[in-house]
């Protein structure tokens, strides 16, 4: 075989030909180990943007970069591992609801986080809100705890998927994020490296999503799910709405006290919803409940029976943390200051920006601005009206919480975030659609 | 302002927006300087590639990179200044001819000139096939040598649109070459600071040309016509055919002998009337003829009478060279071996891939496979038929003259470039179009 040469393989991409798996392997595997130079891999990359990866392409490089580093060896632990991946949404605290729930009907969790790069922290940096949290465990430390308890939550060390890792800060810096077999190959490479063995993709759709048209999700959830199911990880996902943040908060302890909150019971209605749409989903992958309403009727009893916030409590012990915040979350860290923002004119609730409400809780402290900066557990935004709600002229429409002196931009964000109409809107479905293997289908028709 | 991003620029291209010239400029001086990295610049080309550049966008790119440097000042000699730029074709001789030709006619030469990058060498690689001849002077040498004998070549210095050089280098490495805005403006702004008043561009097309086919040739000649006459270098175009090596030799010493034939009035047909048609172009705008039959005659005066030959052995002398050249060429280098390529069965001349004869004198010695390889003077090949002519079985096609020993490669290579038929092909015209400021016209409607 003739010598292979990055330029050749950027002219290849770049004239809309095929690449072989052989090539693909290549490109990403002399890119880890730096023969190849960021300038010829951006290039590639700029030509995949605008030239696509086939399905066959894709799963190449999302293999590629999943086995760049080691995969996580799960074999010891017993049982169906299911994992979950949102594409992100603001005010998304699901994973903190969902692991203990899980965990709680029997279904092992052992998950791989990022930190938050976007406008509000990732899981982890909600998790270390919680006093004493150590969201950084060694592997072993991991797996046992996934024996012990049946659930187990850290960060992704260095060793997951470092192409992934690389490919995606050059990105990053090269305005080539926003190309959906991209996007893709990056999540499933990760899941992949993370040992699962089926995985529920919770896909964005909405002003607060990087995805804003319902095709695009779809077109993007249809790959990651072709992939998945093409590499021996059995995935399925759903299309969920973010034309307004999930739940009532946005931020990292108040996203917390809420996730405490719905596994007490007393969660808001768009969140629980979406807690047992996703649960259900992992609950059939897992092989605990034959069908949906067995599956719903399972999670519900450990959210009623007090199951579901022990399992939490068990979890935030093994790891380190403060378990009382279980029973008592004001013991979460406060910010010193609580500042209302009022209606300015009444009427109903018909969009919040979920983009702008992110914007303001980063302003606030509660996300980061540049990649390792430190994020501020106690900043972030409660939400006082929902879309669909009446406002009158001066109620208040959010309570920013902040430890910073200067917060009016983040005020006018939010203001900004809602707009009143003399109607309520057309209710608008949480969740769209449901993919799997076997294709996509409108979620009221399986919901069963 | 806001502060400018290279990321922002490159996202705003990838969309396909135009940027400004205040964009255009930070991202070249940026690049230049070394503050946006290689990558960044990868993927705004790439971005470039896909989404074009509008007329503005290129003259604002090639402005920025023609100021990059330090523009030569020719001030100090009289008269209009042309210059002459081809585009890239196999045999491509006419400078050395048109130089002394134009200085015979009293149009001052002061020509920077490249080293080839391609197959075979570039002008200065061929001067520097003469003994002795320097073809690095200095800017004071440069200047005096066109005041004292009208007419001075010499390589181009780092200090000649350094942007240019460090992007055209990035373009060579990430397989961005091919875009014809890219590819303009790197053209106009080396001619640009070169410093000329006027320009005449051979934009060559066919199958030995970096563009074979005539409409994207006009495109390119267009767009680069509109840059020279926005920015105040009068600029015109040819588009002059290339599907068969110009002339006879392909190489360096063999293409000077063949230049110093045709000073002497014994060229090959293509290659007079090229030298003739471009003479005139540049003789019109040096306002030195007022229409092309007289610019023609004036030419072709000063090749009858040996003004042209004399020109030639004065500029020698004053680079340094052996000027009995000009008299004898047998004094150039010569290649040890001599390998007669014969016809493997009869007919008539249909083709001759002229790329195909490039890449066999590059093996032979004449060309760089890699930046800055030294090139064998001697090497090259002597054509022994045209497209047209008859050939019997075994009759020659070529002769190659190499210092190497292996050389089978280079034959074969000749060889399957000669396409023979059973019948003479339709004649293709030399000259297909002039394209000026008004517009393009078909040659022969305008050759007078």
């Amino acid at each position: 075989m003739d010598k292979m040469y990055a330029y050749d393989l950027i002219l290849k991409k770049r004239r809309g030909f095929e690449m072989t798996t052989g090539e693909i392997n290549f490109l990403v595997d002399g890119y880890t180990r730096g023969d190849i130079p960021d300038y010829q891999m951006a290039a590639w990359l700029m030509a995949v943007f605008f030239q696509g990866l086939t399905l066959r392409e894709t799963v190449d490089l999302t293999m590629a970069m999943a086995y760049s580093g080691t995969r996580l060896d799960l074999s010891t632990v017993p049982g169906v591992k299911v994992d979950k991946h949102s594409t992100g949404g603001v005010g998304d605290k699901t994973t903190l609801v969902l692991a203990p729930l899980l965990a709680a009907c029997g279904v092992p969790v052992a998950k791989m986080s990022g930190r938050g790069l976007g406008h509000t922290g990732g899981t982890i940096d909600k998790l270390a809100s919680i006093p004493g949290f150590k969201a950084d465990l060694d592997i072993e430390t991991f797996r046992r705890q996934v024996q012990e308890i049946g659930l187990a939550v850290t960060g992704a060390g260095p060793e997951l998927a470092p192409a992934d890792k690389k490919i995606y800060a050059l990105r990053d810096a090269t305005a080539t994020v926003d190309s959906i077999p991209l996007i893709a190959s990056s999540v499933m490479a990760k899941k992949i490296a993370g040992g699962a063995d089926a995985l529920v993709l919770d896909v964005k759709v909405g002003n607060g999503a990087f995805v804003k048209e319902v095709d695009a999700a779809l077109s993007l959830a249809r790959m990651m799910v072709n992939i998945g199911n093409s590499t021996g990880l059995k995935t399925v996902a759903l299309i969920t709405d973010m034309n307004q943040p999930l739940g009532s908060t946005v931020g990292n302890a108040v996203e917390v006290e809420e996730a405490i909150n719905t596994l007490r019971g007393g969660g808001p209605e768009d969140l629980v919803n979406l807690c047992l749409a996703l649960g259900s989903e992992m609950m059939l992958l897992a092989g605990r409940a034959k069908d949906r309403p067995g599956a719903r009727a399972l999670l519900e009893d450990a959210l009623a029976s007090g199951a579901a916030l022990s399992k939490f409590a068990a979890w935030v012990r093994a790891q380190g943390g403060d378990e009382t915040v279980a029973r008592d979350p004001s013991r979460l860290p406060r910010a010193t200051r609580q500042v209302t923002v009022t209606a300015h004119a009444g009427g109903y609730v018909c969009k919040i920006a979920a983009e702008k409400i992110g914007r303001a809780a980063m302003l606030l402290g509660a996300g980061r601005q540049v990649k390792d900066a430190p994020v501020d557990p106690a900043a972030g935004i409660v939400l006082k009206k929902k879309v669909g709600e009446a406002v009158r002229k001066n109620e208040p429409l959010a309570v920013l919480q902040t430890n910073r002196d200067y917060f009016a931009d983040a005020e006018n964000l939010v203001r900004e975030a809602f707009a009143l109409g003399p109607t309520p809107p057309e209710p608008r479905p949480l969740i769209h659609y449901l993919v799997n293997a076997e294709g996509a289908f409108a979620y009221e028709e399986v919901e069963g």
